[in-house]
């Protein structure tokens, strides 16, 4: 953001209503104005996978009415291509549609972690995992922002489920916040500079979002160094006088008549430090000031152009969870005949239901496509799959394309799902379909994971579309027909039931607080941990090729304490199959002995290939010093500890392909011993142990005797504190002794 | 507790330093006395199933040298017996034994819950359920304390691992604590008033518990009216003035010259109030007053009798997991030959080791006590199993016993388990032996569960005998013979593998801190609400005669609102075998429907039935108020929700052998909405309702039109408080409004 406006002086010009007024937006969708001093209206508008610019006179919590913009995949299929520049293509798009709309703000990208399948707004969130989240994210402010508009990264924080999404309190303790909730923010902001930042709904930890200084200050603006605006999610402001304190710049929708006022009166009472305000207002003017210089009136959206970016966008999203004896791509021939099944094919699901629910340009049908695209000669027959019709059409085909998935109202912003089951009717078709006709392929549309263990041994293929957009109908002809090959991995782990999820018992949470008691072990990690079978484990993705990859090579460039650890993973990955194919080349970090419990194995890197048969290239993967570390809780800070690390090299989280280990080293990090240290501890210390040999006398050869020589009484008392063993007169050391023999160590 | 010393006087006339030596300890087992005023030192020695009373000379925290005592099944076996009364007989013999070696308090029991089978005193608790500890623990309390002699429960609270057991902080939230980690304790003080009340060794959500006011006073004695010595465990004391004033009496052993010194300057500058010490010091004069009334010099013990009573015990503790076609009780006849493999055979594992450790009177030996028991002219062959001729044995044997377990270096006071497996090599002896002969009994011994499930399928019998006590030896004669008939059952479930557990990603815990965040699912709570097969679930146990169970039948009388609802469940049960047999009839709680989430059904009462061959008799099971409710965070009281209640009686948790279902009323227990409140509960309220549609107006047939009248809209916006949505324009009330709405249904 660099601009026109002299901010200081625009400040020292605003009355204290203006300022506060500035504070909120003037109506649903935009910032307020202050004529006199030529500072415009800003507008913003939902959403993270198409403009929802409302009309003025649509309802404006309501869903429909908006103008035609362009419906790309959602994010949970956009995740799923785990292609960087794609997301940043994309983001460019609606970059340009926002600027065509005279729009200054997308409010998005969403990047919650997905810590329950349940959640009923996960269609609108990446991963499960904060790497692939982060990196994706990036990508897509960057695309976004590259035109001159601004973003929304949302929802900050820990807003992770919708039931009772305004009230509840999220409860999670800094290290599982710092290293799996917090990281894609903080990458996004770190290396894309979003305009804006969206506070979420929920409480942390007891306090709302909006009005929390640590997570809206401290973390995101002292240490991250974010210094754009912090907007509310819309509602999500109770008190905004400890919002603007707290660090929240913008309210909306606006309060208007009571958080102005209230504003004001704080400012008047001595309640709130007029200093305080000006900041807010301060960042508020350079949003205006960046937003009108990077304005690009006369912006026209190439519309067909939008359209065929959004169909390869969900091509590149589709998971191919299995494809046996390659029923996929189909291969056929005139006089075969494809039986169409279910009423997706006609009527597709391709977005989710609430704020980010966009009017689509036009939508690809898949029926249609399939239609267009079968060879001359082949009939395609359809049924609904509500009668029985569906099975003797299945019985007369060659193949049978069964498209299941949820129905709007089984998921959606507002509520979550309470299972993770297809509708038994559906299974129940397949099960009759299946009985009569050996080759089924099922395509789903859903917006986050639903079981496969009831049904999937009844598919000879399953293609996994997610919510992929307007343009899905015509990627889904691609892949099914192999004009295009899959190439999109899970960004998410499919289990084999709802209770294996780590959350579990623990989701959504009741009296106003969801415990987040798995801790660190969300998604891959907890099915990881638990060694348990997952119907399909996040990172996997068939194609119509195949990889060989060698065996990776590691380089180790600068160091921990230097500050320029850089650990360099080479890996070449050979299309050893007869088509041309993408594979998604993933990294895992492995601490091999840790001193904290940690996962059990990490995603830190990744990269798409694109290999013609036969061509090989190589996967180059960096890590630095924080892909190696965890966030300690008792030193407040990331620690690398030194020691041994295994980088495995994958192309699934469970389809490990290759390995090299590699010993970084680091400083030590330990607590000094002290009184409350124990007995363990200062045995485990050459300087500790001489201290008490010291004290307490040896032998001739220097050994302990007594309980200090006694193996069996220390694995007993070995874990008590120095000070509470001096009570003992185990170990004849009084408090004041041990006083001085700590002095004498520090 | 009742004496004979004025305490008001003795009180007065103590000086300060005097009224501070009596809250430490004069030494590593004794209270201080204060001869002057006649107020003599009180001997207190370790420990649950048996007295460890050392000599004057002994190394005190050590292990060995302690007067001679039975050694009694360890809780883990007693808790095995579902056996109330023998629970109470226990502990009349305890306190037998406690009055004639002349101390005054037994430091027992331990009704920690067993959190993770992995904790290493796991061998001195009682169970995974508060309902089956409480009932123990208030018997055994009972029993003890019927002999004029105190007893100590511990350890007060949240103590459920050895790992960094003096710092750890267990994170635990309050409806947890109040549901699993707190009832035995509140059982015990509320039924049986114990002399004392041992603190812990950790923290609790950060304090350490003999410093907690809101556990030693607000909970232990406002709440549940504790009037009785809360004794620190050995060396759990920190801060001696914090912890007088958080309402710990008795600091041991004593950090004299510091601690008592700590005490003498905080009142003497102010910081601690002297009033608050005369209450510590005023509980210290009547314990001491009690136990010298109560002392009966020149007790003597029959310990003939008390080994005896420790066989029986052994006996009722045996858990007959598996016996598969009736290969228990051996039959043998003149000729044939038993081989028995293992060195536990030959030296028994009965007890654990740490401050519970009991030097016995004497010691059964098992293969001694089967050669004395089998019928005559049945050989007994023995190998200890560590070379190759335990194979030949058991292939030359009719049957096979063999005696498996955990050694004394596997689990203890002072750590935790890494696993939950057999020493490798023992399985391996297993399958070998197996694999000669089809006749395979193991026989176990160990302080917490061990894993069956990969080795189970060799054994024909299996009978989980824990540590056992001194009497153990001659208890598995009596019970692979049939001279006594199986009916232990499992106070803990045995998982099918560790990764099972609920507390598996949250135990030990690092850092300081470990997270329970499992929250109330803890064993067979959490094996059913995750649907887990388990390899022999919680409650189970086989015997050698059969039982049937008559439909259950219900009666309520009284009710929740008068204070005096009795729920009397009855079941009818019959032994249809045709041996006499005890059968452990369980009543399982399952609240249908409720507004948190609950454990799928959960232990509430169980009575143990001796039957013989053709009777029946009728299990008779009361639940009161608290058996039906659940602690809510919201309103920090116990909360019964009216509604449908399935009571289900079973053999096992997961052998339910009838249901019955109950309507309990209760008063509707409800916040009073406000403007927090959500939309979805403004609607659900008839008040409610009526004032948004006096507010918003409705159309001619009084429906809800615009937003309000949109159910997709409604699912999205529902959960929004309505203050929130003040805001958003489509509930047009403003805050004024809706102020005084609130206001007026006030």
């Amino acid at each position: 953001m660099s601009g026109h406006r002299d901010i200081e002086k625009i400040l020292a010009e605003l009355t204290l209503e203006e300022k506060a007024s500035l504070c909120l937006g003037s109506d649903f969708w935009h910032t307020a104005p202050v004529e006199r001093l030529d500072i415009p209206a800003l507008m913003v508008t939902d959403g993270p996978h198409g403009l929802r610019k409302q009309p003025a006179e649509a309802d404006h919590a309501g869903i429909g009415g908006s103008n035609p913009a362009t419906c790309y995949p959602t994010a949970s299929a956009l995740a799923s291509s785990w292609n960087v520049p794609l997301a940043r293509r994309v983001g460019e798009a609606l970059g340009v549609e926002t600027q065509a709309e005279e729009v200054a703000v997308l409010l998005g990208p969403g990047v919650n972690i997905k810590r329950s399948p349940l959640c009923g707004r996960n269609f609108e969130y990446f991963s499960e995992d904060p790497a692939l989240s982060g990196a994706l994210g990036t990508a897509f402010v960057q695309g976004v922002q590259s035109q001159g508009v601004g973003t929304s990264v949302k929802h900050f924080a820990a807003n992770n489920q919708e039931t009772d999404r305004v009230r509840v309190s999220a409860d999670v303790d800094e290290r599982t916040l710092r290293e799996i909730y917090l990281p894609a923010f903080e990458q996004i902001v770190k290396e894309a500079q979003p305009w804006t930042v969206m506070c979420s709904y929920n409480r942390l930890n007891g306090t709302h979002t909006s009005q929390d200084p640590w997570l809206l200050t401290t973390v995101l603006r002292d240490e991250w160094g974010f210094d754009g605006v912090v907007v509310s999610d819309w509602g999500a402001v109770h008190d905004r006088v400890a919002a603007v304190a707290a660090g929240l710049d913008l309210e909306m929708p606006p309060q208007l008549g009571w958080s102005d006022v209230a504003i004001v009166e704080a400012v008047r009472s001595g309640d709130l430090d007029e200093a305080v305000l000006d900041v807010a207002v301060a960042r508020m003017l350079r949003l205006v000031d960046s937003a009108t210089t990077e304005a690009r009136p006369g912006t026209t959206v190439d519309y067909e152009a939008h359209h065929a970016l959004a169909r390869v966008a969900a091509r590149e999203g589709a998971v191919l969870l299995k494809n046996d004896g390659g029923v996929l791509p189909l291969a056929l021939s005139s006089g075969q005949t494809v039986a169409v099944l279910g009423e997706f094919a006609r009527t597709p699901r391709y977005q989710g239901a609430g704020s980010s629910q966009v009017n689509p340009t036009r939508l690809d049908v898949p029926l249609d496509e399939l239609r267009a695209a079968v060879p001359d000669g082949v009939e395609v027959t359809f049924d609904p799959g509500t009668g029985e019709e569906a099975v003797a059409l299945a019985g007369a085909a060659d193949v049978v394309v069964l498209f299941l998935g949820l129905a709007a109202e089984d998921e959606s912003e507002g509520f979550d799902r309470a299972h993770m089951d297809l509708p038994a009717e559906q299974v129940d078709l397949l099960h009759r379909v299946a009985a009569v006709n050996d080759r089924v392929v099922v395509v789903l549309a859903n917006g986050s994971a639903v079981l496969t263990a009831g049904w999937e041994q009844d598919a000879g293929a399953i293609l996994e579309c997610w919510l992929s957009g307007q343009a899905a109908g015509g990627a889904v002809a691609d892949l099914l027909l192999g004009a295009a090959n899959p190439s999109g991995r899970l960004a998410e782990t499919i289990p084999v039931s709802l209770e294996d999820t780590t959350a579990y018992l623990n989701f959504p949470g009741d009296s106003g607080h969801v415990r987040y008691g798995e801790g660190i072990f969300v998604g891959y990690r907890g099915h990881d941990a638990k060694k348990q079978v997952v119907s399909y484990p996040f990172g996997h993705g068939l194609s119509y090729t195949t990889f060989a990859y060698d065996a990776p090579t590691v380089d180790v460039a600068g160091s921990h304490a230097g500050g320029d650890l850089t650990v360099t993973v080479t890996c070449r990955v050979t299309n050893t199959g007869d088509r041309a194919g993408q594979e998604v080349v993933q990294l895992y970090v492995e601490d091999v002995d840790a001193s904290v419990a940690r996962p059990v194995r990490e995603l830190k890197g990744f990269t798409k290939l694109d290999l013609a048969p036969g061509e090989s290239a190589d996967a180059v993967l960096e890590l630095a010093s924080r892909d190696f570390s965890f966030w300690s809780e008792t030193v407040r800070d990331w620690v690398l500890e030194a020691g041994e690390f295994v980088l495995h090299v994958g192309a699934s989280s469970r389809d490990l392909r290759g390995s090299v280990t590699v010993q970084v080293d680091a400083p030590r990090v330990a607590a000094p011993l002290g009184p409350m240290s124990s007995l363990e501890e200062w045995l485990a210390d050459p300087d500790g142990r001489a201290a008490l040999a010291e004290a307490v006398g040896t032998d001739e050869e220097g050994r302990f005797t007594g309980t200090l020589g006694d193996a069996q009484m220390l694995t007993i008392i070995g874990n008590f504190p120095m000070q509470a063993l001096a009570g003992f007169g185990n170990v004849p050391i009084d408090r004041p002794q041990l006083a001085a023999m700590v002095e004498r160590l520090a």
